[in-house]
């Protein structure tokens, strides 16, 4: 069961990484990041991971997963090397996943049309202005295409996807394996949990990083 | 303020990406990967993320993060080279911290010496075989010295460190930058909670993954 995760220039690390920690501990999975290019794919929190191997050699991956960014998403929803791969693994995948900006891309590409979905929660208009159903979800599961919220979500929808795949049992090891019992010590890890303080401060932050596409 | 995160061959992708996607976001904080030898190195899961910079290059970091890892960490617990760039930076560094198997090399490095500390669920024994004072917590804060549990754990461990180096309100607009809003499909992600099934399966896994260390 080969695994794909879209790798491309300013991605942002945890959103492939959270769920490629879940699915590389599924017995016969074989979790790859790929890129347009194979190599090392500069992350837009400063940090390279590389990719082994190219798009084009890997065009039928039985699960996509596309991670999201800061800023550089805008770019890849007119980078048509990028959405003409997604398209093409899509009629092959049996999902097509993505992580926090990363359904912006599936969204680009066409495989949202009639589907709901997320999406970072600072993102969510954008999402919407594609004419995609938006549920403000941390995980949405719309049959062969599931969302995740921002980045940390990806862990969520990583373990969603492994109980659809493989059934409670496993999900349950992988998350035993995987010590995932969160306990955040603060509680204001949503939009409709933060202070309109802290929003501002987000917002602002992320606007300040590059991301242009921001709306107050 | 300069944040060394110590990749080693075989370490857990996700124990060294999870706080550095927190401790990125802060500003002023200046993480970078390090390992022995600068370049790409591969993780216990088949990824490889770069190391830009060689222990040698960065020997006085203000905070050290070191991952744990599937089975490599025994080895690593008598490898001088790393040891002695962990004695030596302890040195100067503000906080030291660790994930997972992390603490073992930790303790190895003698870093441990009457404290308090927790690694992941199954290596609690080896981590008290060193005369840690194994406490089983998610997150264990001993002053200079801040210890998480098994992979996830160092989300939390992460934003508990934000929180003391810059206060709540900091804390809280990263955990809203990275959307940290757990939901857990399953309940099964501590050793207390899963079931002895679960708990039969996943040391089961580890050991058939190369996890020698594991004690049934």
């Amino acid at each position: 069961m080969q695994i794909a995760f879209l790798l491309y220039p300013g991605f942002t690390p945890l959103d492939a990484m959270g769920p490629y920690q879940v699915l590389a501990a599924v017995p016969g999975a074989a979790p790859v990041f790929v890129a347009e290019t194979a190599g090392p794919v500069l992350s837009d929190s400063g940090c390279s991971v590389v990719a082994p191997l190219s798009l084009a050699e890997v065009p039928r991956p039985d699960i996509v997963v596309v991670p999201g960014s800061l800023a550089s998403f805008t770019a890849m929803m007119r980078h048509s090397p990028v959405l003409s791969w997604l398209r093409e693994a899509s009629t092959h995948t049996s999902y097509i996943t993505s992580v926090c900006t990363g359904s912006l891309l599936l969204g680009a590409a066409g495989l949202l049309s009639g589907r709901k979905a997320t999406t970072h929660w600072a993102a969510r208009a954008l999402l919407a202005d594609l004419g995609v159903t938006v549920v403000p979800d941390r995980v949405v599961d719309d049959g062969p295409v599931i969302t995740a919220a921002g980045v940390s979500a990806g862990i969520d929808m990583a373990l969603h996807l492994v109980e659809r795949l493989h059934g409670r049992d496993l999900a349950s090891a992988v998350q035993l394996a995987i010590e995932y019992d969160p306990a955040p010590p603060l509680d204001s890890g949503s939009a409709e949990k933060a202070s309109p303080e802290t929003t501002r401060t987000v917002l602002a932050g992320l606007a300040a990083a590059g991301a242009d596409w921001v709306r107050g």
